[in-house]
């Protein structure tokens, strides 16, 4: 087949995730050439297709994996009865747990070329005993390399550090680990659509330390990572004052922030991106994309879920398959 | 007079800071009506005025301070000779401090309403042997409720703290302090101008701390500084997760954000109001606004500078004073 197979996992069933999924498959026409594999119950697509009043057009997924590009179903049946919408239940927190991890597991076996994921909800997954913070989490248990970044049309962002609190992702900052990160997100982004890619530090301190004055870790940790980085070939410049940065990297198509905590790189990114942002987990040996928003419990099932991101996680999803650009 | 007298400083000589009061000032027609006193060496106003093709029209400060409006000189003479461009230089780091102080003395002596500061170079004020880190921090040892706003048409912000590393700027989140720091701010906001404001606090942690599993400043610090902030009828909500809350105050008029450290507020703050951001000091009994950009040693003398943020910081400065707007 010359079309990537891209799965699609249908997320938290309280949230809009299944909502925003079929506002997406059912337009598939509008989407890159595909063979896209849905994880999950078919009881709720079906639902969520008569609320909204469209099709995917979905098929039952092959035993052998898709022939031909189209929507196909890989069923992986939730819990009896109608999903808790707007609520976090741990029956939901496992349903999207197992959609996510047959996604995973079929593109660990070289099934799929990419996954796409719609949001979970980590309060819900670990009421079923799934503690992970998020997917990327979870991934990174199989690949010590995975590397969180963000890609919107006017700005591209790494995160060095992302679900810690500021003390300890500030104290992490480390000349070591750091020049690991530069290694494992250049290896990630060698196979990056539109590539290849310049990186932009920022420092961590104000004015990126002022030469010490307002921190050391500029001079003692960031400093000597670039160096190493940049003699192993990495096209990477910095550390630059935080607040300059992404006003740097703004408009420039080859060129990805590189931010050293998870605020310093979403604040910029959500104020520019809120609408079409994609999260992509590189690092892996097949790429998973998502939208960069959450389960929205407040909105779900009233038909107003903005699919935008989830479909540019596709598009995006299927540029990194090779196809689509 | 019933219009309001407000002093406007030239900054570093060797930056771009006369370049932009005198590109300001030749325009006063377009400015508030007000007496503007220039606190600056004439020489090099006059060198400026020539270079530029450009006539403030500036004329001797009377004795007894201006009658009428128009643009007055307070002659701050620097050194002999003219000043170095586009370095930082001892001489330099004087004259910009001297003109400073000048314009200061007058402001506390109740002779101006207001102090528009024109850029300085904190290393040129050390090399002179005056080691602030910038203006604020000067008028904060006069007056400890100073606190450090940034205002532009979209959003505004206000800064816990500023010049620290950001591990020191991380530990200095205290309930005392931070119910303290939303009093004066609140108090500072009560003269501006479109008031009144609501407050739209944001978190430390990622996700604002997320019930305690993210950090736990925002349980042990930042609510209950918020609940007697507002207990002592301050309108501040939060802690908001530090990634949304200033999407949550993008373009609300009657909304500050207010940022725990330096990059929380300034990355999203300079992304987008490079150009036209301004530098509200509240908190003094006279208001000091300034052009939210440094020196520009890079482009100084070339006529290239662009005096948007300095124009938009006097007519601030003015609707803080009463009039103009």
């Amino acid at each position: 087949m010359t079309v990537p197979t891209i799965g699609v996992t249908s997320g938290d069933p309280g949230g809009i995730g299944p909502e925003i999924v079929v506002k997406t498959l059912a337009r598939a026409a509008t989407l890159p050439r595909a063979a896209y594999v849905l994880f999950a119950d078919p009881r709720v697509i079906e639902a969520e297709e008569r609320r909204l009043g469209l099709r995917t057009g979905c098929r039952a997924l092959p035993p052998g994996g898709p022939a031909e590009e189209g929507v196909f179903l890989a069923a992986v049946p939730g819990p009896d009865g109608s999903p808790a919408v707007g609520r976090v239940t741990a029956e939901n927190g496992e349903a999207s747990f197992r959609a996510f991890e047959a996604a995973v597991e079929a593109a660990r076996a070289g099934r799929l070329q990419a996954v796409v994921t719609a949001p979970i909800s980590k309060a819900a997954w670990a009421l079923a005993g799934h503690p992970f913070p998020g997917h990327t989490e979870y991934l990174a248990g199989f690949y010590p390399g995975a590397v969180m970044t963000f890609w919107s049309e006017r700005l591209k962002v790494a995160l060095f550090s992302h679900h810690k609190p500021l003390r300890e992702a500030a104290a992490s900052v480390r000349a070591d680990a750091l020049a690991r990160f530069l290694g494992d997100l250049q290896k990630g982004l060698s196979r990056a659509p539109g590539g290849p890619y310049r990186l932009l530090l920022a420092g961590l301190n104000p004015h990126a330390g002022e030469d010490g004055r307002l921190g050391r870790e500029e001079i003692d940790e960031i400093r000597p990572a670039v160096e190493k980085a940049a003699a192993a070939g990495i096209p990477v410049a910095g550390p630059y004052p935080p607040d300059i940065v992404f006003l740097e990297a703004l408009g420039k198509k080859d060129v990805m922030a590189v931010a050293l905590y998870h605020d310093q790189g979403l604040i910029p990114f959500k104020l520019l991106a809120f609408s079409t942002g994609v999260n992509v987990t590189l690092g892996l040996p097949f790429v998973r994309t998502s939208p960069d928003h959450g389960t929205a419990f407040d909105i779900a099932g009233q038909d107003v879920a903005d699919h935008r991101s989830l479909a540019e996680a596709v598009r995006l999803a299927a540029a990194f398959s090779g196809t689509g650009s």
